[in-house]
């Protein structure tokens, strides 16, 4: 249903590279800033992944949904937290989000090791 | 181009159990929400179904279509009346719905008994 | 909150006006083609104009709501019909509707004589 | 440049009042659901207001990201943290949601009494 | 119908001033990205004004309409070169973009001092 | 991570010949309006090709960037023009148009005959 999780990273490592190096610069600053943008502020770095994960959901972004969950994983974010995250992302943007929420939560299926690592 | 409608129904399935037993009770009773709402009212179901694929193609959503086509399907929607309500998506959301139209003529097609019912 | 339906009506008129003479061709046919997409077919002009409601609602465009319930009423769509159809548009795009809700719901009062035929 | 926080307020709960009465019971579930996805759960009711309003910026919904803004006040959320966290909504949705960060930071000063109440 | 030329440009200004005293700094290195975008590079400054133009139609923001309607007269853009890029906007968009192609062909009328000044 | 260009134009060809020959007049005639659109008009096609392309990475269609990629690559417009261009689509539409900036430069590569065929 969809590509892996290292399939997922390699090519966005991969393109990544590649849209660094051809620029032009706006492109390159506009990277520098959705790096900076998560970073500890007045918000802990835990709620901004938070707030990534919510507004792609309803943007309906499932690589973007991906990215966050890793990365709110890596925070120690619960999976409680992240399923409370998506049914304000799910009332919010309705319906349409529901496809997005299943794959998402494939994703932190596949995080967890349990459907496609195979032990749990 | 597309998974194929029997996994896509898998697919479907499954995660709608995994998301039920995660919760948390607001989405859930989103889920209850949302099949509720097709249901016989002040208007059809079959009018009700062409709404949702309508809203589903303008939104751009290729599983939402999926699901509405053979729900269409299932209610006796012939596919003149599936295609008059997609001209009207097509025009009210723009050339940006045209290739998630070719996929919705495709799933038709399948739903038809070409790819799935092997006769056509 | 908003503007009349005379000045809308006004409005609208005027610059379709202005649009139709400045061109260029494309548009003018796309002006056309808008027309024609609800003239009767396999669907009726109601089933149309419901469609062109609820695709206008997800899509949250508030005088595209405003043009399809001024039509809707013309062609004897009831308040029940309305407001089921609407409801799905509720499902399907999210809270985020909810505000164009309120504005359409208005408007239908509006035009049911409220606040400004005052007899009907 | 917008109605009033007053008016506002008065429009919101006229027309709340006006489609719960309506109906159907779909439209009145989905209402009850969108309280109930703020309540305390695995995320504290401050963290899902915030979620609620970088939802909100994204999809660029003046009215919700209006109504958001008032809850986190009402929350204790700081300038700085709604700050922070339309700095993300910003950067996830691009330039486009601009404007509506214009008028949600007048919103804010309204609500501080500054610019428009003449205290602070 | 909507707020003068004087008055969004006032309220523009303020709201930008507002915004850049608050930061945090990601916003204010958003908003210096904004404007390095548009400069002169492989594509001229008139291409990239219609650039804007059309992406703000499409994703139907007024306000950038606007904005990017003076640039483009400020660059020297003629009516029959911003009305081909509208007529793209519109296709690629759809019937949910007339609207905003109404208010957008208004406020160059109101640039020109045509409908609105009633020199010319 | 996409399907091939050779196998995107397949099921594109296929699809719409399938459209043209059910209907109904309304999507025939949408589809001819959206091939004129791109016509020499005020606008050159080159520019017009790169509205399109803008437009299309706005709005998040990775076949329509596709399409217009292909279309830009047959005018003669260079890389770096492309990557002006897209680099105003990621400055309006946010990070969440990264993904789909990844699939864009991926396409351009392979047009190229760079990355995944090599020679052309």
């Amino acid at each position: 249903m969809s590509d892996s999780l290292t399939e997922f990273r390699r090519f966005r490592e991969r393109m990544n590279t590649r849209i660094l190096e051809r620029g032009p610069l706006t492109t390159k600053r506009f990277f520098a800033l959705d790096t900076q943008a998560y970073q500890e502020g007045a918000l802990s770095v835990k709620v901004k992944e938070l707030l990534g994960l919510v507004a792609s959901l309803v943007l309906r972004c499932d690589d973007c949904v991906t990215y966050h969950l890793v990365r709110c994983r890596e925070e120690g974010v619960t999976a409680e937290e992240v399923d409370d995250a998506m049914a304000i992302g799910l009332v919010v943007g309705g319906s349409i989000v529901i496809p997005h929420l299943r794959r998402a939560v494939d994703r932190w299926d596949e995080l967890d090791g349990g459907v496609e690592g195979g032990r749990e």
